[in-house]
Parts: C-alpha cells; structure tokens; sequence
C-alpha cells in the first residue's frame, strides 16, 4: 500500500438500485414515477434560453425556496433545497449530529442512514422493528444524539400516524429529529403541522417520488429559521450552487399544477391497491403501504429466486439481503400496463 | 440557547459574489464566462423528453465521464465528475485529507479552501506567497497532510510553470496534491501530462469558466484509477444520484464542439490583454494574467472606494478583506463591451 492510502477516508458506500440501460425494461426497483411530471415542467424547461448557462445560478435558488414557503404555508427561511433529499439529508447529519451520543433510526429503514452516519463518524443505534415491521415510539426515549424516522418508512412502506412520531418528537426536545417524508404525499401523515409546535423538527422531502422529477434532483427541507440558517451555513461552507439553474426553474414550475399532481397521485395509489390484491392472490404477504411501493415476501417462493427471474423477464424489481426481510420484495408501483406484465411474470416463474 | 443548538456544527461559510438580479448589471465578479456555450449543448437541451425527467440519472453519468476520458485521452476509471468544481473539491478534501498534519495551500488563494478544511474539520497552514503573488515551490517541502494549489492561482490570476508544480508534487510522494486548474484553459500550463509519472496527483477542472455552462453545475477530477474509486466512493456514501440528467448530457454535447471552444477562448484572452493595457493606461497595475480575470490595484485609488464606485454604476467586480489584497480589485473578462463600460465608468470615476 502507498502511504498516501492511508489517509483515505475509509467507507462501505450505499449501493442503489440498478439503472438498466436496455430497452424493454420494466423498471420496479428505485421508485421513481411511472408518469411524467407536468406539462408546465416541460414548458420551464422549454423556455430556457442557452446565455442563461453562462452564469452561476442564484445561490439561494431564491425562486425555488419562495415556491416551496408558498405552496406550504410557511414563512421565509424556512426551507432549504439540496440536491435530491439524499443531498438535504446528508448535510443534515454533518449539520445537526455533532454528539458523542448515538442517533437513532430503526433497524430496518433506509439503508443510506448507517451509510451516512459512517461517512461523518456519527455513531449510531438502531432500536428493532417490532413483529409487524412497525416503528415503536417508545424505544426512542433512550439517550440519543438525534433521531431519523422515515415515515411512511422504506422498504416496509408502513406509515406511523401523526401522534405517533409527535410522541418521538416531543420525549427528544435536546436533539433535532427528523422526519425523512420522501413517500408521504402517497397517503402518509405528515407532521408538518407539528413545525409551529417544535422546533427541534426537520421534515425532509424529495422530488423523486411524487412529482416525478428524480432526473432534476430536487430535495428540500422545512424546519424553524434557525435550523434552516444553520443547514445553509454548513451548504455555503461546501459548495454555494448546488442546484442547477434548469432545476431551480423546473421545480418551481412544477408547484403550479396542483390538479396534475393530485390525478398522478390516485392514479398510483389506485394501482397500488389493486397490484397489492393481485400479489396477495398469487400467495404474496403484502405489509400495508402509504407509499408507491409494495413491499411483499412469497409463502412458499424465495425472494432472491424471484428477484432474479423477475430480472431475467426483464423485470427489474428490488431485494435487500438481511435476516428480517430477505425474503421480500420490494416492487415500485409502475403503470397498470407495467404492473399487468409483472403479473404474468410471476404466473409463469409460481407456474399458475 | 437551546439544548439542540450545542451539537450544530460550527462553520464560518464562504460568502459568494452577488448575484445581481436586477436589469442592466455588468457582472464582472464571478469570473463566468461573456460567451453563451456551443449550439450544441443547446441542442442536447432541446432533445430532452419529458418523460426522461421521471427516471434517477445514470449514477456513475457514463455518457458524461466517457466524454471526458476521451476527450484527454484517458483510460476508463480515470475520471470523477460533480456538481461543479466545488463539490469535488470538497469531497477530495472529505476523501484524502485524513490525517493529523495540516495541509497547505498558499495564504493568498482560492477561499474556499480554509472554509472546506474548517467543515470537515482538517488542520492546515498557509504558506505566504512571495512579494510578486507567486507561490514559492520550496514552501511545500515541510511535513504535511495533502497539498492544494490552484494554477493559475486565484484571485492573483497567476500562474506556475509545470516544472514547478512538479517539483511540489514530487516532493510529497507520501500525500495527496490537488492542483485545481478552473481557469487553465486561458493560458496557463496543465500537468494533466504529469498523471502518468505521479499517482498521488489530483487535477481538477470546471466546466463553469472556460465552457459557459456555470448554470449547469459541472466539475470533475482526474487522477489514477485509486483515487477516482476513492472519490466514486465517499460520493456514493453521501448522494448516488449527483449530476442531473440534464447536466450529464449537456455537459457531453459541449466536447463535440472543439472549435467553438477553442474560439471563445481566443476571443477571451484577446479581450483580456487589451483590458489590461487599458488598465495600465489609468494607473493600475495589474498582474499578469493566465485566467479569465485581472487582478488589479489603482496607484492612487483604493480597492474598496472603486468596487463601490462601480456597483453604483451597476458594474459589479469583486473586493476581498485582507492585507496584501484589500487594494486589488478581481474584474473578470466580460465582452470588449462590457470591458469598455468598465473604462468609461473609471475614467468618470478616476476624474480623466
């Protein structure tokens, strides 16, 4: 080894689902939006005029975060943009968890919290599921340094109500607990409410799921002014334009056409509920979800078998090793058309 | 002070030049390029689809880093690339300075650098540059823990012949060197040649100068395959999904265009020697210039009274705080238009 190795940061890197490049993919397995995002993206994005590349885009993303406080109700300076919720949510564990003591997640949960954690040497515990894949208040009540809570959670897709994470939120008012709600607007309950009530809550959310912009890598956070300041502080001390200037525009835009949102969310979820009873048909355990996947385990088949016959039919859907959900799957709710094929797939690899 | 506020990461953040987003600005104060990019990053951008936008990009943004190792003649895993310079900056400084010996990098540079090692937390030391701005290669022989330097340097505009950087880089055979080349296009020297005799050497570049696209938050690394997967890495424990569609794509059509870049170059460096001579002409003096910017400082007039002289006429340049610099004003090349605004408003100012 060189000696120069030495003093390389040592890391295990989040590994994230497949992108295939081949054509005639079914994609199931990042859960992106099988609908493109409004027209009126599509009109910001045309309307862009080639001398706008030349200049740095506004630090602030000032038209961005001022459409955000709008569409939310909130004040000025109470949202913070990033790139993609991944970007909003890292910078948020440099920001806030600065303690000896460890955070807290669940045990299973979005794998790039213990990633993160590693990354900036944040220790960390991960209090246990209980049997039904749910989240327990009550083991958030230990010394901690901060707490992340996604809810409607991945990969179970259970969602906590409202009173639940406010119990988490209100036995933790040393610490900053944050509220990663990527899949909430699928029929999740969130806890922006709870802002006015407390300030040591950060609600994270992200582009890539709902609005169906995964591709302009959009996240955004909402909290008190003084957490908001403090996560662009440490921004400004990385990088002062991390949003590109088509993003900015495109994301705003997107805030504007509140039908075509609201039509592209019942569509999923219409289709969740139905492909959820279509699985449970063919022998599928399907935990309750709040988000635009499923996350199902086969009585008799295993998940990894599956996962890699779905693959070979060109299905692409995702599986995580570990003892607790090995044998699951977890399959993003595409279009009806998608999911009709995936059916198929599945009764010839059960042999129905 | 609440409790939650203790463990807030402590930052002092880096202050970028203003934005101005009024009409009828001349913006000379973030050194961005007059020129739009070539019709064919426009044209990338018109043949993006709406339905592209609801898939993650490419994590590893092949068509992008393909681009690029091509472009220099590099081997495949040779290149890293991020949302702008700034990012893989900073995330080199996350990746390689790991050790208890402070790094170094000149007093007077780009400033980013002391603000990075603050985040992260990295001791470093300065050394000064000598009487003429120019960095002093036997500065760089103490024990230390990686090396930065800009060239040419910023905001001094200068810089270093190759045989000099390589003497810093192969007397610290034990750490990482970054040589950050943003502005080398304009006239200085690489030492991307330099690559295959060093493996601890890190060249990083920006597509926000030289290639008119600071809007689109383009940067990247190139260095042995060790480093790249190092930098692949920690990137990949903090966001998988950086460069956005749109960026990877642009960002590949602007290398077909050779010419145009080329021309846009000339065109720059043309303008900038005339703006000097006409500086000199009023009394300035101005170093010498490999960059798209002058560094300059008026015999009589101070630093601080003519950058607010101008931005009263709407022509903003940049001021920096500080000792050896306080009287020098940074004025980035603009079209011979704008430049000629520039000479008008200063003669107006300067009573000629």
């Amino acid at each position: 080894m060189n000696k120069w190795e030495e003093n390389i940061r040592k890391v295990v890197p989040y590994v994230p689902g497949e992108q295939p490049q081949e054509s005639g993919v079914i994609k199931l397995n990042t859960n992106e939006n099988p609908y493109p995002p409004s027209p009126k993206v599509y009109e910001a994005h045309r309307k862009i005029e080639i001398d706008c590349y030349a200049l740095y885009p506004d630090p602030a993303a000032s038209e961005l975060v001022t459409a955000l406080e709008q569409y939310y109700g909130l004040e000025h300076g109470q949202v913070f943009v990033g790139v993609g919720s991944d970007d909003v949510l890292a910078l948020s564990f440099l920001t806030f968890f600065n303690s000896d003591k460890p955070i807290l997640f669940p045990d299973v949960t979005y794998s790039f919290y213990p990633v993160w954690a590693d990354v900036y040497r944040i220790p960390y515990e991960c209090p246990e599921l209980d049997e039904n894949f749910r989240i327990k208040p009550e083991d958030y009540r230990r010394e901690n340094g901060g707490i992340v809570i996604a809810n409607p959670n991945a990969p179970t897709s259970i969602g906590m109500k409202r009173s639940e994470v406010e119990e988490i939120i209100s036995s933790n008012p040393d610490v900053i607990v944050i509220v990663d709600e990527a899949y909430v607007d699928f029929g999740g309950e969130t806890v922006l409410p709870l802002l006015k009530k407390y300030e040591n809550l950060l609600v994270v959310r992200t582009y890539s799921k709902s609005r169906s912009m995964a591709g302009a890598r959009i996240g955004f956070a909402m909290g008190n002014k003084r957490l908001i300041q403090a996560l662009t502080d440490v921004k400004e001390s990385i990088n002062s334009y991390t949003m590109t200037m088509e993003s900015i525009r495109i994301g705003a835009a997107s805030l504007e056409d509140e039908d075509y949102f609201q039509r592209n969310l019942r569509k999923i979820v219409e289709t969740r509920e139905s492909a959820k009873k279509e699985l449970e048909k063919r022998g599928f355990a399907v935990l309750p979800s709040q988000t635009n996947f499923l996350f199902a385990a086969h009585q008799k088949a295993e998940g990894q078998y599956l996962f890699e016959e779905l693959r070979q039919r060109k299905i692409f859907v995702r599986h995580f090793n570990g003892e607790r959900i090995g044998n699951y799957l977890r399959i993003t709710v595409g279009t009806d058309e998608q999911m009709k094929r995936l059916f198929e797939a599945l009764d010839e690899i059960l042999g129905e």
